[in-house]
């Protein structure tokens, strides 16, 4: 399971003041901390603000990569921002995202190809956020089709069958493990990503729904997320159920995690905060 | 899930203490305390002292059930001890336990269909406990065949597929689960128990693995689990999980549950006690 970071995200307020200030000491200061928390790829979102975000990306991808050495996800629904700042990233990047929506498919999948980068595909279309498996995968399907067809091969795209939270529908969780196990039948070759913290937005002690999806989410074949690496509770989860599926030979790595201290600063973090 | 409340173990020092000084204010504290935790039968075990089990096991019955108004289940492999006490229950209790071994069949069983009690019957024989799920889903049909020609339906048959630690094994809980599957497709009226902590013997920070064990074994169709219902970890763990599941109607009970407390009890306990 690889992680990407996801706090260098502007639409989150102190990133944006950040982002606005050019304070570089702030940012590159999560940008390392991530990575050492084990994070694979760095999410660099620049915000909203349309006009200047391709000024703000390429600032951004400047100041994170001489201190870091992980490839970045550049997290843009605009063309032209993604334009601009591919050509100063140093490690080919991930793209998040395309989807379903013929103007993204348009705009950004020529770059994804263009480049030989890896892209984020969301199971969603400019219709809708499909409310069954089955609508979702046959959103995937027609992404998929898209990007054989553009020259990007299956291991480059990082699918994400969408996270809603449990609190407007209770069968939400199931609708997302379902999809990702057709993924995993049909599409073997592709990976399977997520923002999986969105299962418990407005409930209350997140950290309870968010590990508890994660491990289901971890045996339906989800081999990547989006998620804040520094959360201790998660990442401690992460490698509890990675031994309880087999996937950590003599438990390993579950017991040099223990020894580095991670379950002792997950169980003193505070549930209520 | 319905759970069996673990701790009036005689095996454990402090209980078979108060068996043997018969001191009935632990007993009945340790029984209450399991009941308002949400325990819907209290494990009765009187330890392993031969020829004291029988007058133990009714001095545990005669001490407990004026107290809580939840059925018992009678732990134990002795058959004159069960037969001695199963007479002094007031509500028909469960037997734990059956398995393919000979002895046990011929000495339990026959008490089993008598009195009309449900049953746990673990997946090993005299042999071997199996390790792999095909050699367990031939002793728990070979338990099953034995079973119905006793009359006893498999309604009334807890099937515990055994848990062995990860720590000898990393394959270990996959086995489980996969045997949990093949009994709910193959027997789908008889229930599924397990003692789910033995999975993370050996091992430091238990609880992260026992919960996302929970996850998985509750995802796997477990009904019912021999534990501590006072662990508020692996209550919150549950309670979670059923979210995440689809199981909990508008999230309510998870909601309830915050409201009481069980998250933050849970969050403040430090995990390397």
């Amino acid at each position: 399971m690889r992680i990407i970071g996801e706090k260098i995200n502007g639409t989150r307020r102190r990133v944006a003041q950040a982002i606005e200030g050019r304070n570089a000491a702030f940012i590159q200061d999560l940008a390392i901390r991530q990575v050492e928390a084990g994070a694979a790829w760095l999410d660099v979102n620049a915000g909203t603000h349309r006009s200047r975000e391709p000024d703000d990306l390429i600032w951004l991808v400047e100041t994170i990569q001489p201190v870091v050495e992980v490839p970045l996800c550049l997290d843009s629904a605009n063309p032209q921002a993604l334009a601009a700042a591919i050509p100063v990233v140093e490690r080919t990047p991930m793209i998040n995202s395309i989807s379903g929506e013929p103007s993204r498919l348009k705009g950004i999948l020529p770059l994804v190809a263009k480049h030989g980068c890896s892209v984020i595909a969301l199971a969603m279309d400019d219709k809708e956020i499909p409310g069954t498996c089955e609508r979702r995968m046959e959103i995937i399907r027609k992404v998929i089709e898209a990007t054989r067809a553009s020259g990007v091969p299956d291991g480059n795209v990082y699918l994400d069958p969408l996270v809603m939270t449990l609190a407007a529908n209770t069968d939400s969780a199931l609708v997302t493990l379902d999809t990702m196990r057709a993924v995993r039948r049909g599409i073997p070759d592709a990976h399977l990503t997520m923002g999986l913290s969105n299962i418990s937005f407005g409930l209350p002690a997140r950290s309870y729904i968010n590990r508890a999806f994660l491990t289901l989410a971890l045996a339906a074949g989800l081999d990547c997320a989006i998620l804040d690496p520094l959360d201790g509770e998660m990442q401690a989860a992460l490698v509890a159920a990675r031994v309880v599926l087999g996937r950590d030979r003599h438990c390993l790595n579950y017991t040099r995690a223990y020894r580095a201290g991670l379950f002792n600063e997950a169980g003193a973090k505070a549930i209520y905060n």
